[in-house]
């Protein structure tokens, strides 16, 4: 679900008075301060700043298109600095480094990366007009994994210019201008960027107006994600063509019980039924988990292993699992490896990460 | 959803230890002591009891065949006594008393009435072959009204019988019991006999195994519900065919994202949010609301009046609002008994209930 779009267009600035990459904004009604700031042209606060956003676990199982969560220790950084040699009003990507290919991949001109698409529209929100910013994309995550790469670029990129800006904006407009990204780049999808902005799980529950609603894990209690990324380009085009148009009222009825269960398993800190409802997506997951080479054994291996339960994180091929112990991750995510190159010839890689509880972030910044 | 079954048949004594009214009971793997309690003969603690159990709003909108809440105020009531005259080991319904015409139509033979079907599981459950029981119903709910009428009866009777013999059986137990009622009468459906027993919103995960979750709605705040029942039978087999058999994938998710943030609501004791996410319904009630004259112009009252949600308690007719106000819950009321008459020329009589947290309970004891 959260792919970055590929344009092998040169490095371009973009001004955010620009209206053409904001369809329909104005058709929506958002609880953002949007109107109230777009003509303030505020001075920045800092000479430079650096973000950082997590990567993100959309779906759920049955949390389908509306339920994500952030990851912690893993995502994107943004460095963005005020900058004389951009025009006023103005952005230019000047660096994308970071993991696999992904800074080949992607695009300096902002009107094609998701972190200058969202850079563009919080300068927009804020109504940025005498000052030019250079941002520099790192990548912690790789494209097309499963684990919202574009929306930890884009919330990266929203939080730094916010910051940089003294943070005039609050989260929900960040997420609409992560929304802005999205929709470019992956669909106008925000269960990725908005638990990516905003940490922890967040459930979407309407787009007009944006409703988000944050679902707290309980603090006293840990919760590990055990991710395995495996050498596999998911097909997104089958992906989404496997998603069913008709869906018959005994699996609707089903599904939305265990979404559910999933938000009550969230909110009362039971971990054992998180995982239960995680694994028990009878619309998306069984007809996309065929499509990932070996899935199916992978999250028989993971729940074999003692994992609460486990799917397909976003769009895949990342397989999710989840366990209450950073050890017993370790060990679940070696059965899974293993089964993805038993039962589907990939090579992969797993990690065990914690629930990220806060979100996108400022990491360090420098006074005028 | 929860229609006592009419039959002409004259009262009958049976014995708990005829197996055909239980079918498949053994094929389900439950989280009840039904076994080790089988051959147990408990004797009575009590000469007598009386319950109570409350009405139900099953379905709430988006939650639809999974989930319910209790009503505080209104229910069945069920006498039980320790009687000589009837043979060990077996139950008579000696009298049904109550509400409109409930009396005339409730058969007084224990197989075909829902306390006695419930009173009979529980028996069975423990074991009971040395004691006769004979056990009065008196209905505070009307037949069909879609408050749960039939699963109230039977959770009453699952609790006398359970107290009588010195509570030997935990509320999963009478949970299966009432669920032998309500698949005789109404279909095998927990989402009225669940909270009927336990009291507060409760979600149906699973039937097999059967699993309930508790939804907690904070004990800090208020709750209203308001009840407004029409003179009118709900075509019980049209408000069933109007059921779709196919979802769209678009409706699909929707809903699952409003039956998701129904759940929250409850748990963060969000009114507004349950309100909006009781009203959200895509798939049921827009098809099944037009077979109730009025009900559309009442939800539009309800809501204009105030209400933060409205939808069709049950299967209908009733038409349930809430709100966090009693007095306000009662001017709500006469806008939809207004609505009901204008729009559908209906009568109806309006209640403001409170939520029951408590569930079916013993009222009075006597010691043997």
């Amino acid at each position: 679900m959260a792919i970055c779009f590929h344009s092998p267009s040169k490095p371009t600035c973009i001004s955010p008075s620009s209206n053409h990459y904001r369809p329909n904004l104005h058709a929506r009604s958002f609880r953002c301060n949007f109107s109230k700031t777009l003509t303030a042209d505020p001075q920045p606060v800092f000479t430079s700043v650096k973000s950082f956003a997590p990567a993100t676990v959309a779906n759920l199982g049955p949390g389908f298109d509306f339920l994500g969560a952030a990851v912690d220790g893993i995502g994107d950084f943004v460095s963005l600095r005020v900058d004389p040699d951009v025009r006023p009003g103005e952005i230019s990507i000047v660096d994308i480094d970071g993991v696999g290919n992904s800074a080949k991949k992607l695009s300096k001109n902002p009107l094609w990366n998701c972190a200058g698409i969202a850079a563009i529209s919080v300068m927009k929100m804020l109504g940025v007009r005498s000052v030019g910013l250079s941002l520099s994309l790192e990548k912690g995550l790789p494209l097309g994994s499963g684990l919202g790469s574009s929306a930890a670029s884009a919330a990266a990129a929203a939080v730094a210019v916010n910051e940089i800006f003294g943070r005039k904006l609050g989260v929900d407009d960040l997420v609409l201008a992560g929304l802005d990204s999205e929709a470019k780049v992956s669909g106008y999808h925000a269960d990725n960027v908005a638990p990516a902005l905003m940490g922890g799980f967040v459930l979407i529950r309407s787009y007009d107006p944006l409703e988000l609603i944050p679902l707290t894990f309980p603090s006293d209690k840990e919760l590990f994600f055990v991710l395995v990324n495996p050498e596999f380009e998911a097909p997104t085009k089958k992906m989404r063509a496997a998603l069913p148009s008709e869906i018959g009222m005994s699996d609707h009825v089903w599904n939305c019980s265990q979404a559910a269960a999933l938000v009550a398993s969230i909110l009362q800190g039971d971990l054992r039924g998180l995982g239960k409802a995680l694994s028990s997506d009878r619309i998306v997951e069984p007809r996309r988990a065929p499509l990932i080479p070996g899935m199916e054994g992978v999250k028989k291996a993971a729940l074999e292993a003692g994992a609460f339960g486990c799917t397909i994180s976003g769009a895949g091929p990342t397989a999710v699992a989840i366990t209450d112990d950073e050890e017993k991750g370790r060990e679940i995510g070696e059965r899974m490896v293993e089964a993805f190159l038993e039962e589907g010839k990939l090579k992969a890689v797993a990690m065990v990460k914690q629930l990220d509880r806060v979100g996108a972030r400022l990491m360090s910044s420098n006074l005028r």
